[in-house]
């Protein structure tokens, strides 16, 4: 399918709260100490896909929607959305600052990761402020639905990191814990980012669990996707150095399942082998031919398919298509 | 004054909740994954001071004496003190494993830093771990009025942290900066965690404000002994390698105090000197021969006083005596 999906498109109906973004995570994150700043500006140059921001603004949308309330104006739940989704990026950003560090990755959004550019110490911190920002952005806009979710969420974020450098390296690692790892790790976010959205505007328990289901079923056709990108796609657009989970021993689906496969023999010498170059490419070329990287895609497909299933109980909106959109970006993107 | 005070003494009042907090830690922070529970296991191998859970016993005790609640039993406020006293450890052990990393310090509490132990990567995680299962149990435990002075607090930690780096080997540095950042950093989370405990009994804000202020005065003096004692007591009692502030290019009081000195000149000699052995001693002794270890205890000992005037407030009791105690402690210790 050739798609001309894009994400300024599909972000269309949430323009409006999308385009303050920006500049209200540089006022969250403001301070005075220069070297913080500089952090913050240096992360920032880039601003990434703002999908967890984008997924409140849906959320929010969707929610008004079955409320009727799209049209009505109610200032202290627009400012929570605005809040909400400028601390769903903080938060993410604290993560991937502190992921960058464990995983010694030199690239992030195709600049130098921020223990890279300032030094791991500084990181650390930079890591740990964003962490804080966020949190108190949370409890100051967020409501009793949001924050016992949100906290639930860290907590499995931190869950899923654990368990995933506790696996490292291991050649006998199921994708059954694999899956689980880059749900804790990536799906639950998104999910509560949209959860979060939906939740600022009272949406029943019932749907808030339907939108839930598509958050995560979402997120890990997402994490999949980038970990097949990881192998097959190109380094200048995906922003992030080719095969550094590898380097790293952290063993995605594509090589979870090329290991369960008759071609696990040749996988284990290619992963023993210390010719560092060289492996990445021998690698690479395996899966390809052994279908493992066709079967990553179908697997994050498949798990697509089962995300819009949850949209359908509801009713049509500019918010609902655009979650299917973003969808289908998902899988069709390269970077 | 020579003092037979010992911390099994001082906390005599509270030692029915302080015997069960090491047990609550491990509890809190149980988890399955054999890499985490190895790295918990290290950090608490020895349990330091446990100053905050005392602390935080010690708030709740002059809480229920002025609501003369002491012998009434109310089992949902006892579970709160004995968790919010983990919870007050876990996160002071979440900074240290953060702050050793920023600091590049070897030794904690007498045994290797958990950077060195396991890792630079390994423990940003699990000071993130750490981070989340205080929060969670905060958050569980806490009420409206803990919650919002936590937050508050843990953001003026990170911002002393912050500011301490973007300071580090400024040799133009004045005390009134200095002295914020060691509030932030140090006396804001001890004010915090003696109001927590009476804040769980429902204290009146006033005597809310006294327990704070009594906190922060005795959090200044306790870290301004400790860097007194980074210069004048002995390795093997201190538990930390002397010296590792000013390795880390972190000036504390009696170096800055010298700086603003007569010796000056002198100082910013040895602080310039490549000799990183050598630079120590000299250093330790300029420091002690010009007075300006003398003038950084003598410092500590009038925020001691300062601290025990908030105690008048409140009527005589054995918690009371007990932050007497602990103030007079916290300047004669020598580790």
């Amino acid at each position: 399918m050739i798609t001309t999906l894009n994400l300024e498109t599909i972000y269309a109906p949430v323009q409006a709260g999308m385009s303050r973004v920006p500049a209200l995570i540089r006022e969250t994150l403001d301070t005075p100490i220069l070297k913080m700043r500089e952090m913050v500006d240096h992360f920032f140059s880039k601003n990434g896909k703002l999908l967890r921001p984008a997924l409140v603004f849906l959320g929010a949308g969707i929610s008004r929607t079955l409320k009727n309330e799209h049209r009505i104006s109610h200032e202290r739940n627009e400012t929570a959305e605005l809040h909400l989704a400028a601390a769903a990026e903080i938060f993410h950003a604290a993560t991937l600052i502190h992921d960058d560090i464990i995983d010694s990755a030199p690239l992030r959004r195709g600049v130098s990761a921020l223990h890279i550019k300032s030094g791991s110490q500084a990181a650390v911190l930079a890591g740990d402020y964003f962490h804080d920002r966020a949190i108190v952005t949370i409890f100051r806009h967020g409501n009793d639905r949001i924050i016992p979710l949100f906290l639930r969420t860290a907590g499995e974020i931190c869950e899923g990191e654990i368990q995933e450098i506790s696996e490292k390296k291991n050649i006998n690692m199921t994708e059954k814990i694999h899956l689980e790892i880059i749900r804790k790790k990536t799906a639950s976010f998104l999910a509560c980012a949209l959860q979060t959205g939906a939740l600022i505007w009272g949406i029943e328990p019932g749907k808030a669990e339907a939108l839930g289901r598509f958050g995560e079923c979402f997120g890990m056709a997402f994490q999949i996707t980038d970990d097949y990108l990881d192998f097959s796609g190109e380094e200048s657009k995906f922003g992030k150095t080719l095969g550094s989970d590898l380097e790293e021993g952290v063993y995605t689906l594509p090589v979870i399942h090329c290991l369960a496969s008759g071609e696990r023999d040749k996988v284990v010498r290619i992963l023993y082998s210390r010719s560092h170059k060289r492996r990445f490419s021998i690698l690479r070329e395996t899966l390809e031919k052994s279908g493992a990287l066709d079967y990553a895609l179908a697997k994050a497909k498949g798990y697509m398919d089962m995300a819009k299933r949850e949209l359908e109980v509801f009713p049509p909106s500019v918010f609902r298509t655009s979650l299917e959109q973003l969808a289908d970006y998902a899988l069709e993107r390269n970077c």
